[in-house]
């Protein structure tokens, strides 16, 4: 049985249930499990752990790639099962958990989390859950459709579980590239010198007699929740591209762009599809997730490469893609996000990377993860390992939310994520503000020019040149710097007005 | 005449004055200038520029390494020179200007502004002024006590200007390492894998024919203006040891430790001769100015190999480096700020990093630039190229200033330059906060308990639980975050309190 899925012969009668699995799991360890954007996650393994803690409650420390699907951090989190979890999370219900004080969320750099593991300035992962599409006669772990932090959580655990998920094509093999950076103080540079650079191996190298137990799984992964792009993800897309333009004509690059980066979500997806009818092509991609626009790309003729650590793709897509996966995989590689995100190869490679902001303020910080200052959204993810290191740094969002009650530019934003230094451009609907090379003043009247909503305006015009009145570099009227969020707490808008 | 500083034959008569080399700059250009805190830079022709500026008004834009001595800024500030300034500075007399927006200044991650101008992504600098101690017989120009960005300001301008200084000694000759990153996007790896790596060549290769002139001048360096250590100063060194010697005892580190990297200023100094009396040996620096800590290290035989991108130090310190150059010579290299900052190397090579805070919050977010949010101080210099890629990243500071009147721990920070992601050990004479791992709730406990001052202790306990009342992953009473600082703008001191 599963012959093809378990290939290394000793390794057949380890399989058990998901719930003898979960039995491993003691109270207060720490577990390293697959997943990221909603792709590969371990599916069965804590579904049966949440299901065991209502009758024998426990807590543990979850570390993953990134963001989990099938409601798992929902579920962990309702168990109670969660005591602290890192680096990255995008479920409502864990996210409620987190702003109450329940769950100790810890927000990293996608790319430092296995680093601060190797060199023990984290707890150890007692345990490692990945899933798999195979296992190779060695006993390696081939990941299904994401990497994330598999491949170190799988090497730096005592005990290893797989999860074998058969609705993973098995053509999956192959895409997979396990580099893992050699220990310091006598490390090599990473050989990853273009998208396509392959630099380890086609499976997570671990010794088989690690693996404690295989659970055999069926069900998909979670569909990705983009919504299609509208007027206002279009005309951002449209100020995208006038830009590319524009660095195509002043030589800072040519018509085959950067290696691109783009953000999760709706209006990342907008902007990849809007290169669709540009008249770049031969692009490459050197991103963390791969979403619909990267196939839509490929199938355009106009990408030639992709290099993420994860494929997270709408139901209809994923369909298609795994119907043609053969076709698509010599286009593709999939990473561990230490790699995918690690600064000295986005450097590197100069990539134009593309992320969401929340808010902005007008000297150009971005606030990508704290609603009102205080409530947790998602997390940093990757946005700062690509923001810092990219050739260009670009941040979009829409100028107003919540039909208008909030302006996503602001005076002072509530939280920094991102500051000044490692934004070079941002753009909402209503244009684009380029602060390459610019002092606060000379970004803030680009900013509230160009970007932000014509109903907001006026006032931070006003609060800029009442703040200029009072001099300093970076000039604010430091009383009412966060008056607009005080509104927005104490009258559900920003409308009317705190100033 | 000057053989042995000027050893290509053909450029001898192209020595010029002063006046006549600041007659090539012509209102409006791009200057980029060397020196980096206060070492190696231009001195002559920026000085008769200002002169000249009495009678003949121009603006230019003025790119340096870092912080210039000799109160060149100031001078340049007063006559109005300088239009916009580029990526650090740290005289209170242009600082002055800046605040009141009459110098544009462009506040930069150090290693990054070269990699925007030789991308086109900042206007193109039309002259470069390099200070050397010698011009080689094939025209490469030997920097003196600093590289800073020297060697890409040489290289990309159409025409430089050489300012011989003939009180630095030539044996600096083979000193510096001049490696210059390969262009995108086939970039090859930085080969810089020990502090000790040589990558380049001991001068900055130009075609001689662009040298336009050549200035002799005997104009010393700036001297270093450090406070020798205090009673805090010292008891932050002290319990910065504590904390290494936690390291080694975790198995995190060696007795060698990580190569380190020390901000400038009395700190960052004064931490650095704590070592000296320290168990740990064999140890490496690979930072960015070499102060005069870095040379009691060697002398006390605790240091083995030092890697900057300056040397700046006190006059006697100095007067003695001078005299042993040769003993020390092996021991040390000057690279371009580029390398010596980049991201690649400094995760590569594990940087321990330690530097200077302004005044962080309870939450571990660090302002290292903006007084009161609003007043710039130097800029945010190479603290964030290190903190975000090191092996650790420590930010020291004492807890309170002023008399007491500021306290550096806050409810919030009135301007973020270092994210609580980027911020890994916080110090104060107080005490210390081991942020590793841990959520914003839990680091604002130890930050309170053990780095806050006594006096404010009280005060931000009080605000903590105020804001986790209202829930949130990083509480907040958005309302009075920024009240300490509003006290201290209206009344002069943080004591009264604004809660």
């Amino acid at each position: 049985m599963y012959r093809d899925r378990i290939r290394h012969g000793g390794l057949r009668d380890k399989i058990i249930t998901a719930e003898e699995a979960a039995s491993f799991i003691r109270d207060g360890m720490t577990v390293g499990m697959s997943g990221f954007t909603r792709a590969g996650e371990a599916k069965a393994v804590p579904m049966a752990l949440a299901a065991r803690a209502q009758t024998d409650p426990l807590q543990i420390t979850l570390l993953t790639g990134a963001s989990l699907g099938n409601d798992l951090d929902k579920t962990l989190a309702e168990a109670h099962v969660l005591k602290r979890r890192m680096p990255f999370q995008s479920d409502p219900g864990l996210r409620k958990s987190i702003n109450a004080g329940e769950v100790m969320f810890v927000d990293q750099h996608l790319s430092q989390t296995v680093e601060m593991l190797r060199t023990h300035q984290l707890p150890p992962v007692d345990i490692a859950i990945v899933e798999a599409a195979a296992i190779t006669e060695e006993g390696g772990i081939v990941p299904t459709t994401s990497v994330g932090n598999s491949a170190s959580f799988a090497i730096l655990a005592p005990k290893v579980i797989v999860e074998i998920n058969l609705t993973q094509p098995l053509l999956l093999e192959g895409i997979h590239d396990i580099y893992i950076p050699t220990r310091r103080p006598h490390r090599d540079p990473i050989p990853v010198v273009a998208p396509h650079s392959r630099a380890g191996l086609p499976y997570i190298p671990i010794p088989p007699e690690k693996i404690a137990g295989i659970v055999i799984t069926e069900k998909l992964d979670s569909s990705a929740r983009i919504s299609p792009p509208d007027d206002g993800t279009r005309a951002i897309a449209g100020h995208l591209i006038d830009l590319l333009h524009h660095e195509v004509k002043q030589g800072r690059m040519g018509t085959d762009l950067r290696p691109l980066q783009a953000g999760i979500g709706s209006v990342a997806n907008a902007v990849l599809h809007g290169l669709i009818s540009s008249p770049f092509h031969d692009l490459t991609m050197y991103s963390e997730v791969l979403q619909d626009s990267t196939f839509d790309l490929f199938d355009s003729g106009k990408l030639l490469f992709a290099s993420g650590s994860s494929i997270t793709l709408s139901r209809e897509k994923h369909d298609e893609v795994i119907a043609n996966i053969g076709a698509y995989k010599p286009k593709l590689l999939l990473r561990p996000q230490e790699i995918s995100n690690h600064p000295e190869v986005v450097r590197r490679l100069g990539v134009l990377c593309i992320n969401t902001a929340l808010e902005f303020d007008i000297y150009g910080n971005v606030n990508s993860t704290h609603v009102g200052g205080t409530q947790m959204m998602n997390g940093i993810g990757g946005s700062g390992d690509f923001a810092r290191n990219g050739f260009l740094s670009i941040f979009v969002t829409k100028s107003i939310a919540k039909e208008g009650k909030v302006s996503s530019v602001v005076p002072m934003v509530s939280h920094v994520d991102h500051t000044e230094h490692d934004v070079g451009i941002l753009i909402t609907e209503q244009g684009l503000a380029d602060l390459r090379g610019l002092a606060p003043r000379e970004r803030a009247k680009l900013i509230i020019e160009n970007c932000a909503h014509p109903d907001y305006r006026d006032r931070l015009a006003d609060y800029y040149e009442r703040a200029v009145s009072r001099g300093g570099h970076t000039p604010h009227v430091i009383e009412e710097a966060l008056s607009w969020h005080r509104a927005l707490a104490e009258t559900g808008t920003m409308q009317s007005g705190a100033d």
